[in-house]
């Protein structure tokens, strides 16, 4: 057998596992030392009491032979794909219809899959720093990329490369660097891609905390982006189901490709790739998703969500007393934080973590221009999170 | 933007559409008429009480900030690919690690994704008649496919092609045949595949309805087969998850393969594809999985599927009573009917459909091969299949 040669290609991540092992080794010297986590950009519950209950009542359903469901449509319950363009989109004004949303098990799933949709011929536009996979996911398919370096000094907004890409991934709220693109900037990414005939990939993930009122949390806010743009979206960040395994990616009807002989739909394309190689999401999983899309699900979430972002403005501040260059932690649960005295990221990280035995993200494990750069996250509880800054602050402003 | 252009020689799949349309129009013209369905594939319920227990104790887990799961690990929970490596494997004598296990959300997403890690150029033999996903997979991947015929008069079992394939699908036991690869059968297409280098991808998703001492429910029961063989596993039809989705894919670390320049590791391979494009399968779903693969929880779990081969018994029974050609059904929950009067796959389904109110799946529909016969499933209620069977009975004894 041949295997796929693009595999030799991949860089080996060793990011996580690097913190994992700096961590444990420190752990082990300093057996009595309370290492406090602010690295991790997973939840860390509970779910909300309508996401419980709705589960339950699914798991109850699967008990009884009336009310047992088998096989759920691969793109989702038409039910509940029409609760999600009504709850997300059509009550914020935004013409999005039922079909045109494709439920599946995660944002991480969706974001990898749409590869196969898509020509290796492709010439493909990252943000550098990024979330790893988009790289990884393009470079099994032998495609080119083209970083698109994103810094203080464009105010974290790509600018257009020099070579017209195919296809482009926005990520907005950005993980890592906690930043959010504004109507303007993603209007001009948006008039880009209509111009050049490219695809936009844009992965709102984070749009759940968007705070500001310039910044849209769906691409189809700017005129024109149907034709132009896919968006992923996650009930991971939004509600906590990073363990529940639940997202959806909208691929709308107006989106059209060349295929080398002929226009066609997108969404005929990604529907046919579901349905071959998806099987669908859990059905519990579904239920529990719906739960919070509706006035009081969403109000529960939208306080876990304020939590969250408690911890973020806390963070941000502690960093501005100390005087140290901050960026986001506005609308995403992130903080990207400027290392003091020209450190490196991993020197950062070591010194915090010594000194404070406080974990934080080395920023270079995100890309070339992560580097000078650590990234705090917001998940942690606030008492932890408090403890963490204090002792962060004591270590700076001594 | 250039899209994959081989999906363009995708041949649409109206199998089941067909089956629908055909069916409503009936009923239209007919609304006193009960129909009685023996076509689908899916199962019908309820899960078994400790799934639904365990799957209520995981989702109360999430309620509690102590006892809440986010993030599962890509390939599945340590702790579960243990569970499942020596449940399913050791305890029968047969030697797979942990670490080459990999949970996921079902033999599905499975089957397809594994087309990441092999090489566009490959050869790849598939049956006919055979499980529509293996063909669409491979078409989306550009690869060039060998068809290799399934029939009475090689006992369903293929014959070797004449080019040699790189890789070569297997369905054991097979859908829609519902015949099993013996001992024999299945040894001679691993030393085939020794022999020539290449991968069997073996999907053995039915393996929990084998009743003959002589097939055997892994590939990994014959020798060498760790050196050839990918066994794609679910839950679906052995613990009735086709909802709530599970299965694992084992990938053996003697597996390896050429990448253009050196042997690789196909383990290594697939964790790379399921760490970058995939976030692992739901935790309330694991736990479900996890409970039926005990003493207790197996026994629950085969008294469900010893009613539906009691379903398969009648199926079988009833065809061959009535002087037709019928194969499968003892070592598979299908049952493969040769049509009476040379009458085609549609037309068959046709005349059930008007003069027993029946409904089968036309086998056509699965390919060249399966002109000529349909299938039976026997997932039905023991008392909707008695009663199709009564009418088919009298139909064809009259």
């Amino acid at each position: 057998m041949q295997l796929n040669p693009n595999f030799s290609a991949l860089a080996e991540s060793y990011l996580f596992t690097e913190i994992v092992n700096r961590t444990r080794a420190f752990v082990r010297a300093n057996p009595e030392a309370e290492v406090l986590r602010l690295g991790v950009g997973d939840v860390r519950g509970p779910l909300a009491p309508c996401v419980i209950e709705a589960m339950h009542r699914a798991v109850e359903a699967q008990a009884n032979i009336d009310t047992f469901r088998g096989y759920e449509l691969e793109q989702g319950a038409p039910w509940f794909r029409e609760q999600i363009a009504q709850w997300e989109y059509v009550r914020r004004g935004i013409d999005i219809a039922p079909d045109e949303v494709f439920v599946s098990d995660g944002a991480g799933s969706d974001l990898g899959n749409l590869s196969d949709i898509l020509s290796a011929e492709n010439l493909v536009a990252i943000t550098d720093p990024v979330y790893p996979a988009y790289v990884d996911t393009n470079i099994m398919a032998g495609r080119k990329i083209v970083y698109l370096p994103c810094h203080a000094g464009n105010d974290f907004c790509p600018d257009f490369p020099d070579q017209v890409p195919d296809v482009i991934y926005l990520c907005s709220p950005n993980n890592p660097t906690g930043t959010a693109l504004t109507f303007d900037q993603l209007t001009a990414w948006v008039e880009y891609a209509r111009a050049h005939e490219c695809l936009i990939i844009f992965d709102s993930a984070y749009e759940a905390f968007v705070r500001s009122a310039n910044v849209p949390r769906s691409i189809y806010e700017i005129k024109g982006a149907k034709e132009v743009a896919i968006e992923v979206r996650s009930f991971s960040k939004t509600a906590g189901f990073t363990g529940i395994r639940c997202g959806y990616t909208v691929v709308p009807k107006d989106l059209v490709g060349w295929n080398g002989v002929e226009k066609v739909s997108l969404n005929a394309l990604w529907l046919r790739r579901q349905c071959t190689k998806f099987n669908g999401v859990s059905v519990i999983s579904t239920r529990g998703a719906a739960a919070i899309l509706c006035e009081e699900g969403a109000k529960q979430v939208q306080a876990q969500v304020a939590q969250i972002m408690a911890n973020a403005d806390r963070i941000r501040n502690t960093f501005i007393e100390c005087g140290l260059e901050v960026y986001g932690g506005q609308d995403a649960p992130y903080v990207w934080v400027k290392t003091i005295g020209q450190k490196s990221s991993w020197e950062m990280f070591d010194y915090l973590l010594n000194e404070a035995q406080v974990v934080c993200t080395p920023g270079v494990g995100f890309g070339k221009q992560g580097e000078g750069f650590v990234r705090f996250s917001a998940f942690a509880a606030p008492e932890i999170t408090e403890k963490a800054l204090q002792r962060i602050k004591c270590l700076l402003m001594s």
